[in-house]
């Protein structure tokens, strides 16, 4: 096999010395296969190639930002042509005005929007926005939901105070009847209400939409005068061509849009309702590249193609080849999957799994062979994957589980023993 | 004269409808005088253009991040090459440890760089690795200086809870005996001081920097065992090649560097020394766009600039020719200036101006003709200013004055009366 890791080895052993743990954040690989490689050098479409020229067809998506495939050059050609007009300025872009036009025109919620760069940038305004339009406190989110890395929300511990999260309570995910004890345990104190448009959390199952959880929600923000925010920081555009509720007629105060809005160029948003107008002018909220116009320009290419393009048609198909072949491939090697969630968004855990073992050696064998799966993190399609590509992508699995079943499965390695906290805090979620 | 803001108008009435205020941030002109563009369309080396195409010689680089100059050739063609390439990717690309080790070894009490996007994001990095290595809670930082926009640390009330400050106290900027008292008022339980390294706020004189107070803050850290946070977002590269402490012989535990690393694309950074390894290593801190490739090529590219020109000196050069021709021609006009902190950083404020109507009415007759300088906000010089700008500007700085001095002085207009309140709180901190 022609795939190596040596240059990888190397960088690993540079970043060592000059980034704490060589490597940080969500696209660390401490967590991962051992064979996952940590540094890349190139992408194209929904190619990736790592630092050692491995080529990968990628699943991840920089998780999350890639919607149409990496290097599109619908979009390419806007952001270089706005380099030749300029990016960070000593104001706005005139496009600013134009790109908050689109926003506001396509999401039904929608009466103005605030730009920003990440994800926990959006949330975050958006907890200083419903606390200054409600003069109230509390923040209910999701137990255990991912909701950014600022020290209200980050998932780490390390450095994060109790007060910092002195006015964060929490709700049983996606639970009707938790949300509303929660409600009432802080009435007449609670800010606002975050959820995301379905379960997504890393080492879990994922769930679809849950129509009578987000009427619920918006049923009990209403009577409570609380805002309901619908965190789609990782969702935007890839459920549907508004806000990911739209369909169920659920819609929510505040909405945070992330990753794709300009295909991975730096920019999310923070959008609401008109009786959130006047808050929102009233905090203050920004950042050294918030305005910079080249990501603007991105973006306003990037949703001309979601307005006018095929592209949620097209994930949607190759998602459903791609789910139903890997269902027929593991039962013909006989192992389970547990497939779960919109199939835009594919969750791939093996049944009878309880430590992952499974799950990480066939991850590891598929990126061995091509293949860039995710053994716990929801995965993502972008637009540019082909049928084409997802046959490759099934002869690569097909190969994967075969070298999977003539393991001894009784003593497949524990890679990670770190593994272990992380499954026993995801089933705790569940219990 | 040619200069004309009709687009701009339009702009802002379209603003109003899409955009909360019509515009939020360091970059909304709602406290500068009217006629300050709010919108751009392009900028080249040392100049800009409005939406009305206007051009100006601009003195605010950006809020800071022009440092080389817009659209810097060396610069945009190593961001142009790496999106070739890729940018949010998968993962980091391994340019990412190129750029860690440019930046350590530049940096003298640097051994590891954790990248990130804005200021922001730097400086609340550095309290959850002071706490984090500390065990300990306190923040210190000087009244009334900026930090960022996060609930911590935000200038702006709106939306924001006691709780998010339960554990940031406040000293006196740059004063030693306030520190100090500061420090014993919470012995046992200070994680970390904050300080710039010199006094930069709006609304008041700049200082150079303080070489009694940065080691008094040094001794008064080392005696406590809290982290000296030195926050370079506004400053880096500006005053040295190294931080901006350097040359008075004080080494920060940590300092935040942003805006300029690489000349206008979207990045900043948390550096650190050895001690603090584990701890930056054991925190959980990411964005979606942290580890972009393209800001990180023209990072190094931008960085290689600032170790091999001469672009320091240039500026040097420039800034204090600017600010002797302002001091005669005030003087010629029978007006007093005072022009504080570096001349890379210029502060331009009137003397017997107590609302300043003065300083309103000759920036804006500036902009008028074509020299974008700000009423309360210091300013930045970049190295693509050349003798012949500081030349032109200084002819439209004249006729600014002139017109100036043609007016009713006792009868100057107030334009925005919020300044007079910002004006009051500048005055209490230096009382």
């Amino acid at each position: 096999m022609s795939w190596t890791n040596s240059r990888n080895a190397e960088l690993k052993e540079r970043a060592a010395k000059v980034i704490p743990g060589g490597m940080y954040g969500h696209e660390s690989t401490a967590l991962l296969p051992a064979d996952f490689p940590q540094f890349f050098r190139r992408a194209d479409g929904t190619r990736l190639w790592d630092a050692d020229d491995n080529e990968y067809i990628d699943y991840m998506c920089a998780y999350g930002p890639n919607l149409l495939g990496y290097r599109h050059a619908a979009v390419d050609a806007a952001a270089r042509a706005q380099m030749e007009l300029g990016d960070t300025l000593t104001g706005p872009s005139e496009i600013m005005v134009t790109l908050a036009e689109v926003l506001v025109g396509m999401l039904g919620h929608a009466e103005w929007a605030m730009f920003c760069k990440n994800g926990t940038d959006a949330t975050s305004m958006a907890t200083v926005v419903a606390r200054a339009h409600t003069g109230k406190r509390k923040i209910l989110v999701g137990r255990g939901v991912y909701h950014g890395a600022a020290p209200w929300c980050s998932p780490g511990p390390a450095g994060i105070l109790s007060d910092d999260r002195a006015h964060i309570a929490y709700y049983r995910d996606q639970d009707p009847q938790s949300l509303a004890d929660a409600m009432k345990e802080h009435a007449g104190d609670v800010a606002a209400v975050f959820a995301t448009p379905f379960r997504h959390e890393t080492f879990r199952d994922q769930a679809q939409p849950d129509a009578t959880f987000a009427r619920e929600a918006r049923r009990l923000c209403d009577a409570e005068g609380a805002m309901l925010v619908l965190d789609e920081v990782r969702t935007s555009f890839r459920l549907s061509r508004d806000h990911a509720w739209a369909a169920l007629g659920v819609a929510p105060d505040l909405s945070s849009c992330g990753k794709v809005i300009g295909n991975g160029q730096p920019i999310s948003a923070l959008v609401g309702g008109e009786h959130l107008r006047k808050a929102a002018g009233s905090v203050f909220v920004t950042g050294s590249f918030w305005f910079s116009a080249v990501p603007m320009a991105a973006a306003i290419a990037t949703l001309k193609i979601v307005r006018e393009s095929d592209y949620l048609e097209r994930i949607t198909r190759t998602g459903t080849l791609l789910r139903e072949g890997l269902a027929r491939q593991a039962a013909d090697h006989g192992f389970a999957l547990r497939q779960t969630g919109p199939v835009q968004m594919p969750q791939i855990l093996f049944e009878d799994d309880p430590e992952m073992r499974l799950g990480y050696f066939w991850t590891a064998a598929a990126v061995r062979r091509g293949i860039y799966l995710h053994p716990y993190h929801n995965m993502f399609i972008n637009a540019a994957l082909s049928e084409a590509d997802v046959a490759a992508t099934l002869e690569a699995t097909d190969g994967a589980f075969a070298a999977l079943k003539a393991q001894d499965l009784k003593h497949l390695p524990l890679e990670r023993p770190a593994v272990r906290e992380r499954l026993e805090r995801a089933a705790a979620l569940s219990a």
